[in-house]
């Protein structure tokens, strides 16, 4: 298997966290976002991912594109350790908490929205924080009362084993401290990413240890 | 089983399609997006899904919140008919097409994010305009470029029967229209919406069909 991944893309970074979990052998062809333009948007890059986004992974002569679909074809294939729970409803909560990340919060605020905000709505470094911290707050928010207030919640989004919405919830958190969000409105889920970040899978997939890091 | 909705909410519509297909019976709970300020802002409407975001579908006691989870968890429960495929890699297929829509058009262009551009970055109607058609050009060039050369393509996404993307392929062709995107480049994408909307499952659940329409 062959990920195409940026060290800072939180996207790529649940993938790669899914791929340890499950202990899956994988070789990183390194794309960079910023270089060039964006090496994301080459000609040879949409050739094998239309969307020009980062992660794509190359299995079986097919590329998979978008981070969660990726994840679930993951668990399908390589079942052990599960990434989500058996229990249908309970499928369904754990799903839930990762695309209020993956829907609600990491897609306003990544690069290239970003940048169209500098580039074409001539925001100040100040609104353009105050846009990334926004939605920050706002998603964390409903985040933090789901997690603090269910009985399904325990080291992990749930219970004792790190699962898919785990695997969401860290890179976000990543990039919220990058951006200075304040992280002490959210004890529950900083709690669960120190958990989180204790696991060698975790911490072998962060940015600083990828072969393209800077 | 009770689907908190508003007419014009894409996320809504899907879910509305699914249950529709799925031919399961459920009752609408309107939830008006702009009225009041929000009614899914409101402490009664949060207390049921913390994220103050709708769909959320009550079922068996329990609150599912996300599009994508509900319709996996719908998937699931009722599998005929099918909106997924069988096979490992064409399920992480259609999945990334439906997630190509939902993580990567639809968080950018939603209510709340047009809100915010005209209350805290005092954009104009034509910035805002520009905005929505820009993240839809975006992202349905690159959808017509994998489903007009896959061979998986068929009168739907995926072959002869409507599934999981295309339900929330609809929807978003419904409000890039509503914001006047120009669809003439995007000939796959506009002749799958036609082929969806002869079907009643998807006619039923459109916007104008709803309890709560204006």
């Amino acid at each position: 298997m062959k990920l195409s991944s940026y060290f800072r893309s939180t996207a790529a970074y649940r993938v790669r966290i899914a791929l340890n979990l499950k202990q899956v052998d994988y070789d990183i062809i390194p794309v960079h976002l910023v270089r060039n333009g964006g090496e994301q948007k080459s000609a040879a890059y949409r050739h094998k991912n239309p969307e020009g986004l980062v992660p794509a992974l190359e299995v079986q002569g097919s590329v998979l594109s978008q981070s969660l679909a990726i994840i679930e074809y993951l668990e399908e294939v390589y079942p052990e350790p599960a990434l989500l729970p058996s229990e249908p409803l309970l499928r369904a909560y754990v799903r839930g908490l990762a695309q209020a990340i993956t829907s609600d919060i990491h897609p306003l605020n990544n690069l290239r929205v970003l940048q169209y905000l500098v580039k074409e709505l001539d925001v100040t470094e100040q609104q353009k924080l105050a846009w990334y911290q926004h939605w920050v707050a706002t998603g964390f928010s409903g985040l933090e009362t789901r997690l603090a207030t269910s009985p399904r919640t325990g080291d992990y989004c749930l219970g004792a084993t790190p699962g898919i919405a785990d695997l969401c919830l860290v890179p976000q958190v990543y990039n919220a401290q990058r951006f200075n969000c304040d992280m002490s409105d959210y004890p529950t889920i900083s709690r669960i990413n120190e958990a989180c970040l204790a696991l060698q899978a975790f911490q072998q997939a962060a940015p600083e240890q990828q072969v393209d890091a800077e």
